[in-house]
């Protein structure tokens, strides 16, 4: 089949193309590459099976043409900056919930049959029952990339419901591995190669977070979007574990061979919108056969051996 | 107090106006009367106490300035059309979902400490839970209207939670009463007026629907926005009894005195994304000391008399 990708050139994104090439699909893959990395395509370039639009999700047209043809739309593309939300606050709704309608309605006028889409466990704000199911008590909206991806989701919803677009809808929790680029892993791992004596931890380290490996991850949107058959599937993806962040924080230092004095902001929160426990409930997505291949320890660690291997990424923005 | 409203030319936002005018406040309306009735603001013209702004919620600069020293800004405007949402797909998105975006950042940069939002049932989709409690399972979105509503309370509510700006969502049923202008009873009053002898009716009669008394609606947010004390507060506004559309057409045309034939288009839905059965839980208002005073009965009866007294209105758009 053909399938459609946007935020090709991102963390995510470019893994997946690599995935569905893999697989023996044909890839087109849509980028601004305002965050996205030309070096995470080269792989993907070679290969004759696939094509990259360079482009804008606001250019509805260009966006509406590299579209033609897809049998599947996979949504990627996404400000996925949780913590600097209340910094430009209309950031969130442009690129999270206008362009997600963008590829909605695109997808509509090209008569493409399925999107799947990136969203977050952020839509459960702080969510009432933990771990968290995707159908808990309706939340109330603790950020604005949270609210923003919820509004995606509605959209979506109301595509499917409205025009008969199958509809997949990915809660993730925090993916890491190869290609990770943001996040607090990037963060210490970068600070500890400046200063191995030292790290300064937002909040008080006891914020409980969940992750999950990019290739499981992968795993789990390829066996949805083969294998779910409702108009509108709602799939939380984590594992079925949680750490603390001074355990992450551990496994980190461990893993860099450092020994650093630890300072703490202090509070149960990192910053405004922080979800100081994030575990999702993901017995969804197991009933169809998935099964996540790393615990969040090693997700971590490979994603530090990663980051290590990669100093110009690393320091991409310096 | 000053309080700003939204819509102040429409069918509920004109009534607040009047209601807070009552209440001795001073009122700032907005509307670009692409709905709204001049004479629904006769009254409050005559008013001292009463500012009116033309304007669209687009005009962003125009509506910082007219909200600036607000104390309350209360968000009626919107695209109240549920049902022709798939017409015009980005409707919804441009008059719900980002115009509700400008009047949180207007009020967040003109430091306004409070906004309510009528919100609607809608967001609930075909909830799983009847009747149905704020904080009910998670639902699908089935419709754009509720989609492009529930993507407006989150972003009022991620405002809330980073801005410190107290934030009342009022989800209604479908309001009835003086100055109602579009919705079935407008529809079937007006048929009959032509054709007393003959009623179509879309779906099978059967959908269970709720409404609530305009009067009523405004006691609820007057004393909700007076007494509610959280950060974000969620209401649902309706009375406790729903009603088949049957019933609601026999009080029509019994009010009427009219005895027409029916015919019925079929099915459990009058319309794509139409909801068979909505009837919400209301404690959590009634907790702070509400109760509607007139019945769905009474409401539709009394709606019936509205617009059997102002034909102007029933035929303003033939």
């Amino acid at each position: 089949m053909r399938v459609f990708i946007t935020g090709a050139a991102g963390f995510i994104g470019s893994s997946l193309v690599d995935r569905y090439l893999e697989l023996g699909h044909t890839v087109v893959g849509y980028d601004n590459f305002s965050t996205g990395q030309e070096s995470f395509l080269e792989g993907a370039a070679k290969n004759p099976r696939f094509q990259l639009v360079r482009a804008d999700l606001g250019e509805f047209e260009t966006l509406r043409a590299a579209m033609r043809g897809a049998d599947l739309v996979l949504h990627l593309a996404a400000n996925a900056d949780v913590r600097f939300g209340t910094d430009h606050p209309r950031r969130d709704l442009e690129q999270n919930t206008i362009f997600t309608w963008n590829v909605a309605e695109c997808a509509r006028l090209e008569k493409v049959p399925r999107i799947g889409f990136s969203s977050t466990g952020s839509v459960y704000g702080e969510a009432a029952v933990i771990p968290t199911p995707e159908d808990c008590p309706m939340p109330v909206q603790t950020s604005l990339y949270g609210a923003s991806k919820l509004a995606a989701e509605g959209i979506l919803q109301a595509y499917s419901e409205g025009f008969g677009i199958q509809v997949f809808i990915f809660r993730f929790v925090s993916i890491l591995g190869e290609r990770y680029t943001h996040g607090h892993v990037f963060d210490f791992v970068k600070r500890l190669g400046t200063d191995p004596t030292h790290l300064h931890i937002l909040g008080n380290g006891l914020q409980r977070k969940s992750y999950l490996y990019i290739q499981d991850c992968l795993d789990a949107i390829v066996l949805a979007v083969d294998k779910a058959e409702g108009k509108t599937n709602v799939f939380n993806l984590g594992t079925d574990e949680y750490c603390e962040l001074n355990d992450s924080v551990r496994y980190i230092c461990g893993r860099l061979g450092v020994q650093p004095e630890f300072s703490y902001s202090g509070g149960d929160r990192g910053w405004i919108g922080d979800n100081p426990f994030i575990w999702l409930e993901c017995s969804r997505i197991r009933a169809l056969g998935w099964k996540p291949k790393l615990t969040i320890r090693a997700a971590v660690e490979r994603t530090v051996d990663y980051l290590v291997s990669s100093p110009e990424l690393l320091h991409a923005r310096d």
